[in-house]
């Protein structure tokens, strides 16, 4: 088993990998102390793991919230459900919340627990790859209001991030490549060795290979443990993790998050942000043609037929106008080195945009 | 003017205590700098002090979101109000949110900015004595769940308090001696001269004079902006804060929520603790009758006749219950020293219900 610690004083986590947790007792047993326990899940991964992950959570007060699957199921009004069942199951401030799942789940069993009686425990166990790479990882958690993704959360890190890579192999593979968008992220930003492995491993890791994945999901964990240790709030530096994300945004916004998996949309936004970098001087032609090529080798979308320039620059200037200020961009300036910048040629965003959509 | 800080590192914010700080220009122009705002009120405030205040704010884009009056009115659902409005206007993270009002709207707006975007700026204008000198200050916000109070929330800090202590000539006399409740509490647990103030000038702050009323604000944002300073988060120190407010959340829970005043039941369980104090073999009968009878005094209920000891001890028991173990109650050594306890005889508790219920 493979156990990181996510490095934040007195609330450090661990975050353990390995096949086939869910179903070990002692896991549990040794790092959730939780008498009171709320499990959410949703229709679709619950009849596959709940029954094996409340046999390993042994004697304690289990009750379940099974939620719809789906990114439209990330409503407040859901988070009021969670709370509900723990108001009416008396839960005191000493029970924990656990959310087995993808990222819909986590974030959104994250802010229940985060706005419960100010603040219960919370306990992650992601089920997909993109899950188990980034959204369980450091803490984010909130929902969806109708105008914008995310509008409605908090910082509330989870307690224990049990990551079974025996999940994936019920994983759709669709699913899996939008997870692998971001593991590609993370080697953009700050690690260009990992991105040699991912153009020599890439087949591996798309047949499900378990030694392939548990090395990205473990490398991956490491780079976000590390970035989220330095800057939890997102001050500075964990702003490069949003690399893909302002283009992948207004791809999701666009299509109304409907026809897009957040991952796809991350692995065209990938892309584009490669192009940026490029049009801007940052980026060498032939970095940024790597980049297009193991997105789409990948996979995973480059560029997005279906939503016009102008439609994107819209929805990417209503981004910029929730970050406050003028619109800053992820780019790079070599594989697996990243800067924010809000300096840069405005005719190359528009070359960009005008080479990637419509 | 007075100024005092809440210490809290690089999220210390100044508490500004004068008479007309509403009507000041200045005050605004110099400790808010957030152009978009929004002001959260409700309809009995709001025709008394949101255009003076507005006139104050200057130029900048302001929107007001104002809820109806009252206890019942604090709920998941007027939160999500408040965060379409902020959504609607396409407000950024650079915003404010301002509670102009009591600790309804206090608390309601507060946490709707903690919930904002994973949190925004918020400023508190506290109208009513309780909030001016309790609820305003240390960052406690949140709304009522059916199944009992403050049930979903946040730690959430303001980045300032205005307290115009104009505003309490409006405030009804029954508001006041609630308000005077919370201010007894702080002489109880660490200011034994304040509580002799007190007897002294009682009927000067139930007159209404400014000079009294101004004395003791002051006095309570010094003595919860030290506690909470030391201990943000309740994990020790911030619990003495709690003194009478086990019986007294039993008193609101038993009349549900629509009989008695917050600070009114805040009151009786001033009185109860002492009770409960001397029962227990730790106050000296002296200091429990005069403690009974500046509650008293301050035109506050000492006792509830219609609520029986049995039904007040299940809702002390839900409130344990809620607070995870054995039943704590927040007790008095003497005059200006508290302390938490669970070691108490369990008698000392039976003969305290029965002499203050049914």
């Amino acid at each position: 088993m493979d156990t990181l610690t996510l490095d934040l004083g007195n609330r450090s986590y661990p975050i353990l990998i390995d096949s086939g947790l869910i179903g070990r007792p002692e896991v549990f047993r040794q790092h959730l102390s939780a008498r009171d326990l709320a499990v959410v899940s949703n229709t679709t991964v619950a009849p596959l793991y709940l029954a094996k992950l409340i046999r390993s959570l042994g004697e304690r007060r289990i009750v379940e919230v099974l939620l719809p699957d789906g990114e439209a199921h990330k409503t407040l009004g859901n988070v009021a459900r969670v709370i509900d069942v723990l108001v009416a199951n008396q839960f005191a401030r000493d029970c924990a919340v656990l959310a087995l799942g993808g990222g819909v789940v986590g974030d959104l069993a994250g802010f229940a627990a985060a706005c419960y009686q100010r603040g219960v425990a919370f306990v992650q166990v992601p089920t997909t790859l993109l899950a188990q790479v980034d959204s369980a990882v450091g803490g984010k958690t909130g929902v969806n209001h109708p105008g914008g993704k995310n509008l409605i959360g908090a910082f509330h890190q989870p307690r224990l991030v049990v990551i079974d890579t025996d999940t994936l192999a019920s994983l759709p593979p669709r699913e899996l490549r939008a997870g692998l968008a971001e593991v590609i992220k993370y080697a953009l930003i700050c690690d260009a060795a990992l991105f040699d492995w991912l153009e020599e491993h890439l087949d591996a890791l798309l047949a499900g290979e378990r030694l392939a994945l548990t090395h990205v999901i473990r490398r991956s964990c490491e780079i976000k443990a590390a970035i989220v240790g330095r800057d939890e709030r997102e001050q500075s530096e964990r702003a490069l993790l949003n690399l893909g994300h302002t283009f992948g945004h207004a791809i999701e916004a666009a299509t109304a998050y409907t026809q897009w998996l957040h991952g796809e949309a991350v692995g065209a936004g990938l892309a584009m942000a490669a192009a940026m970098s490029q049009e801007s001087g940052l980026l060498a032609a032939a970095d940024c043609e790597r980049v297009r090529r193991l997105v789409a080798r990948a996979g995973l979308p480059t560029r997005v037929a279906s939503v016009s320039p102008t439609k994107a620059l819209s929805h990417m200037t209503l981004d910029k106008k929730v970050l406050g200020g003028r619109l800053r961009l992820v780019l790079l300036r070599r594989i697996g080195e990243a800067l924010v910048s809000a300096d840069y040629p405005a005719a190359a965003l528009e070359r960009t945009l005008a080479a990637h959509f419509g």
